[in-house]
């Protein structure tokens, strides 16, 4: 079967985002060629508007379109606690549960198997913010499997160089979630951060 | 929660398209800020491609960067017979069978419950076919619902009033298909559509 280049092309460029396999790839291209032009164009111009405009803050590395970002200058927010998460993603799913402190985005994948390594990630800006004085406390809010484990080992051993109080994310149910399914691990995470009844 | 407005932007023209949600949307437009610059680059430059070089073929109404298409000036394929789908992405599908005759595409929802009228298909170059009494047979290759009913028999009239023959795709069990979870309809055809066994 042949298509015409053009949208043999596109359809490559498709299958190349995550969750999209060959035939959304297809459907997504044809529904493309198939809406007024503006609406294609839109999202062509999107696209190349978020690369132009968007670029990591040089202060916490979360996403902005101007230096520092809304985040780190925004006065209201508590100064002494610091989040450290892996990804830009994270922060967008912290943010909506209303924490009110700041963030540092490592923006650097690590996974052990893969030969990364923990020195490649730029550390330089946190540990200026620990060195001066002004953090209390470091969540870590890394993915809870090897390698987020072993960038918390590695990010707690120098926040404690600073004599930093360091914290995790808290492991157990999820709210909802249904004690006959919960993984054996989970639970015993659970069970060991049992806190007290409070009515 | 607020998302910087170019992010914010390209995460809503995502969720335009079918089958992506916002959570897809935002894990696509991270993805997008992740990326070289080049790859996030060549998908907007082939979705504006594809808008400025493919569109229907003057002839046959499927998708080309020439006209006539590469079907319709194909020599070796079969001019007697013609199948008539409602999508390109139909055409692409049948391709795909090695179904070597023309296609008649009409490029045209229709939808009864919607209030659409079978005279807004533009059938004046398959009129001019049918006239020329070049084909033998019209193929109705519509989806089996109420509206490819209708605009079966509405094609089909106007096939036989040039003394051409039409026919349709068969229903039956899809291959690999289970008899016990066929439904009644279906079924029913396949016991009406049953044919000589033949060693």
């Amino acid at each position: 079967m042949r298509l015409v280049r053009p949208l043999e092309n596109l359809i490559d460029q498709l299958v190349k985002l995550p969750t999209i396999g060959p035939k959304t790839a297809q459907r997504l291209a044809l529904f493309l060629l198939k809406v007024p032009e503006d609406e294609a164009k839109a999202l062509a111009e999107a696209i190349l508007e978020v690369r132009l405009q968007v670029f990591p803050c040089s202060v916490c590395g979360y996403l902005t379109d101007l230096d520092p970002c809304y985040i780190c200058q925004d006065a209201k927010r508590d100064k002494n606690i610091i989040c450290v998460t892996e990804e830009a993603s994270d922060v967008i799913s912290i943010e909506r549960t209303g924490y009110n402190g700041q963030y540092f985005v490592l923006n650097k994948e690590f996974h052990v198997m893969e030969g990364h390594d923990l020195d490649e990630i730029n550390l330089d800006s946190l540990e200026d913010k620990l060195a001066s004085g002004e953090i209390k406390e470091v969540i870590l809010a890394f993915n809870p499997d090897v390698d987020g484990e072993i960038m918390a080992r590695y990010l707690a051993s120098i926040a404690e160089a600073h004599q930093v109080k360091v914290t995790r994310l808290a492991h157990g149910l999820p709210v909802g979630g249904d004690i006959e399914f919960t993984d054996e691990l989970t639970l015993r995470r659970a069970i060991e951060g049992r806190y007290e009844f409070m009515e």
